[in-house]
């Protein structure tokens, strides 16, 4: 074991140490040495290095959804902090504790013209938990930085190490109680590379951080409301798995007056629940009769939970046919999405809900209704999947079916996730997909991440755009031999063919669909992966037959659809039930 | 010619065109859709589709950089924007005008759980000229906005347009006089696609903004202090080719009393100058008799222009040994680099020289014994270039000595710069490097975008780190065929290895020099560049021959040097000519 002999290195190494974070991503640099060495040459840590920071990030970031615990990033000072940003923003939104350490220069070095160097206090303000900037130390100091570091001077070593452990103490509060990524700006002055055996600080102890207790006091009041509505229902956004009760969600199920509806993202499933709502809302839209229907589908009250709600047709339903009372369930967070949030109820969803469920067994006309539907919608699905050609939606359709059970399976942004939402899924897979800021900037990184640690295989399922954009995720020593990617190639961002006033333009081509002939072949050779081509519904069940055996390498399957075809085969899908 | 029905979108787009702002690097999106629109119908505009945002950004800079005017990046919202970030800080610190252009949703969007939505008004502030929060049309909001979004109604749409075409002005403004970064936020409420044949808006007009008179009046003081002086020296960091008049470098290099040193990036040449200041400064750091010679060479008035400067062991030198004087001539900005900045001199430095220069022929022992000093280094790195085996070094001085008269030659950061200031370059060479906060992060995408215009072929040198980081600026429809890559691939961050307080160990190798075993080849092909390999002189020298015949593909040449050996070798070099 070895420390750098900057005090706060040390401080923040032990800190670390102290409150149990293990995981530590660090991308090459020298000013961040005194870092690096603090954690490498400490057993207690796990290290990673990952070049690229937008990769570094996400990686971690993957890693701290699946562990459910703080991951750290740790770079150099100047521009590379910069590329973590798109992955702080979706920790941010997505409520993931990324702790984002950046080495600095000294504050008498920053805008006087030194190489790798920017304003970085405070630099991820807008979407962070908290930002401690640390000091530097006294003891540190060389002696033209006693001259010239002014502000130094104000403080004794005794102040500044103070200062350092109650910032620390403050964001790593944040980052576990509140789970949200926070960032630690830390200066250092050279010589950065000194070494000691034992550490020179103690560290101060600080009262344990507990989550505050819930507010609810009044379950009577809600359980009255809800045990006395006609029409309800339950929507829920992007979880983890088993976070509910199995006899909550039977409760849920029975309650006749109750329609569930989930998103793929929220690792919820019961045959009573409505797991497809596009599947449910599109023919709605389409009917002469629209109006009617949605005000047959429009709840009294509805209770959400969970993180964002991918589908858009809901949001546009709801929004529009609002309830009369909006709760959203969640210890931190609730957003208006309808523009009609009631109250937010601060607990955790599975306590709550066993505080208020009393279900009504006898099923209404509503959710008998909506039940009809979801069969009618469930057989047209199966008639129209017999008499289409191969097409983004029949690649759905069978790399749902294929997936082995109890994978954890990630979902890029875009395409792929809106098409997963129109297939079940095995209720043993476990689902992760970004949607905190629903970027397609960061999925493969991300999903190497969360898989370090699984205890079961991971799949990436993305487009081609999303698995362009992010290659340098393969770049990485840590991808496990039985990590596996489906990538549903459709020679471009393929979802802007849905949109309303697309055409078949050069430009449209160029400018929305960005048109493109790569596939992953190359990168597959560069970064050490098997590799598989489907373009038919042949090489497709062979492909995906290859695909799941184990191996000691990754594999990549790419699955080429036609580009100028899928999009009419989506919609006419929608036609097709309604 | 084709409008967006969005009065706002029409407006920045017709504002534009009346700046003269005309090459628009798009990313796709939806919400960016009216703007895409707007830039790609309408043929004042060239239009250039870059998918990842990071690489958009980079390669908008090179553009800039070489075109010398605004060139703008646009995407759509959430965390695509935060992609640009890197490349906005080193446009703030590089002094180039990046035009950032970014599609957000209405402001009652903003943090309620909808898709693709963070907090982009003012989220690049730290590193940005200008941030222009543009409003939305209230004539294109719809029925349920007017109800929502609260902050619009006490707008009309005259206010709207009025206060928009301000923001625009103001922002715009600062891209050209003072030539930082701006950033333009314009949120857009959907439907997106709506198309008109004329524009609805009309611009207001304003007056030409011109760039403030110089203010220095009393040229004659400055003369009196520069030409009674003894020991002067002139210290040139980034600067254009070009921007100096030819008589006021041979004043200059006539004058017997100041020594002109100049960076590889600063574009200045001339036999009496002096090119490689490191190896000036390596042999007196090595001498017993250091302290002296530090002083023999301390000037009494420093001279600065230009931008940053990369030598670190100048830096360490003037910041111990200052001169009794340091001005910095530049019409914008001053950095104290060396901590004794006496005045920041508000002028083109052409200009300000042409006023002050009478120079002295007689040559003063302080130019004599450096000059002394400079021959003796040269004839040492003639003789050690025999010497020494295949490595960094004699690869630097191979690749140097070829480039073919006239190349623009982008430098990656990190090592590339650092050797590349050890050897001469051909006055006839334009030498770029993103020095203003001197990441690895978008060195080739930034050469890419200085390519796309530029007169002459252009050639970016790169180590392997730097290359791999941004491989996606080769995922680029406007790579000329007669672009060219010179990788000198070491296997990690050799660079690490140059640094006091190395060691070899495993943590070493992993999380400093983060080892690796990559090579271009595979991504040469999939992007389409023809490939070419060289381990040792003779295949360089064949490498080098081949690589800059004509071709109608862009080529890379990758050189594989000696991981382990190339830092002994530079560090010896220094010893040898000490």
């Amino acid at each position: 074991m070895m420390y750098s002999n900057i005090p706060a290195a040390q401080t923040l190494v032990l800190y670390f140490k102290s409150k149990g974070i293990k995981h530590i991503v660090i991308s090459p640099g020298s000013r961040n040495a005194p870092l690096t060495i603090g954690f490498t040459k400490h057993p207690f840590f796990k290290c990673y290095s990952v070049v690229d920071e937008r990769c570094a990030a996400f990686f971690a970031l993957g890693m701290a959804q699946q562990l459910q615990e703080p991951v750290a990033v740790v770079c150099t000072s100047g521009s590379a902090m910069l590329n973590y940003y798109p992955a702080v923003a979706e920790a941010f939104y997505s409520d993931i504790p990324l702790v984002v350490v950046t080495a600095d220069r000294p504050s008498y070095r920053i805008d006087i013209g030194d190489g790798q160097t920017i304003r970085q206090a405070n630099v991820l303000e807008k979407h962070i938990g908290y930002a401690a900037n640390l000091k530097q130390d006294v003891s540190h100091a060389s002696g033209s930085v006693s001259t010239l570091g002014k502000d130094l001077l104000a403080d004794t070593q005794e102040d500044v190490q103070a200062y350092n452990e109650k910032e620390l103490a403050k964001a790593l509060r944040i980052a576990f109680v509140e789970k949200s990524p926070v960032h630690i700006n830390i200066p250092f002055e050279e010589p950065l590379y000194g070494l000691l055996e034992e550490p020179t600080v103690q560290l101060s102890v600080f009262e344990e951080d507990k989550l505050e207790a819930s507010g609810v006091k009044d379950y009577d009041k809600f359980a009255a409301i809800w045990n006395n509505s006609a029409r309800k229902m339950v929507l829920v956004g992007v979880d983890q798995p088993d976070t509910m009760d199995q006899e909550v969600l039977e409760a849920l199920a029975k309650d006749g007056h109750t329609l569930v509806f989930t998103e793929t993202t929220s690792n919820l499933h019961h045959p009573e629940f409505f797991p497809s709502i596009d599947s449910i809302i599109a023919p709605i839209e389409k009917s002469s009769d629209r109006e009617a229907l949605f005000k047959a589908l429009q709840p009294d009250v509805l209770l959400t939970f969970g993180g964002m709600i991918v589908s858009k047709k809901i949001k546009a339903f709801l929004r529009k046919f609002q309830p009369k009372v909006h709760w959203h369930i969640d210890p931190k967070t609730a957003y208006d999405t309808f523009f009609c949030l009631t109250q937010h109820v601060k607990e955790q969803p599975n306590t709550f809900l066993k505080q208020i469920l009393t279900p009504s067994e006898t099923e209404s006309a509503y959710k008998r209704k909506w039940k009809q539907a979801k069969a009618t919608y469930e057989k047209g699905r199966a008639a129209y999947l017999e008499q289409i050609p191969f097409s983004d939606f029949m690649v759905f359709d069978e790399v749902m079916k294929h997936i082995p059970k109890g994978y954890q399976v990630h979902l890029a942004n875009s395409s792929t996730v809106r098409y997963a939402q129109l297939f079940p899924m095995h209720p043993s897979l476990k689902v992760l997909c970004n949607r905190g800021t629903s970027g397609i900037d960061g999925s493969t990184s991300t999903a190497v991440g969360a898989s370090v640690h699984s205890e079961s295989p991971t799949l990436l399922i993305t487009g081609d755009l999303s698995f362009l954009y992010d290659s340098n995720a393969l770049w990485n020593n840590h991808i496990r031999s039985d990590f596996r990617i489906i990538i549903v190639n459709n020679g471009g961002g393929g979802i802007f063919r849905i949109l309303p006033g697309k055409e078949d333009t050069d430009e449209f081509n160029t400018f929305f669909e960005t048109q493109h002939r790569l596939n992953a072949e190359h990168l597959a050779k560069m970064f050490g992966f098997e590799y598989h081509q489907a373009s038919d519904k042949k090489q497709l069940l062979g492909g995906l037959e290859k695909l799941y055996r184990e191996s000691d390498k990754p594999k990549i399957l790419e699955i080429n659809t036609p580009r100028e075809l899928n999009n009419k085969i989506l919609l006419d899908y929608f036609d097709f039930i309604s």
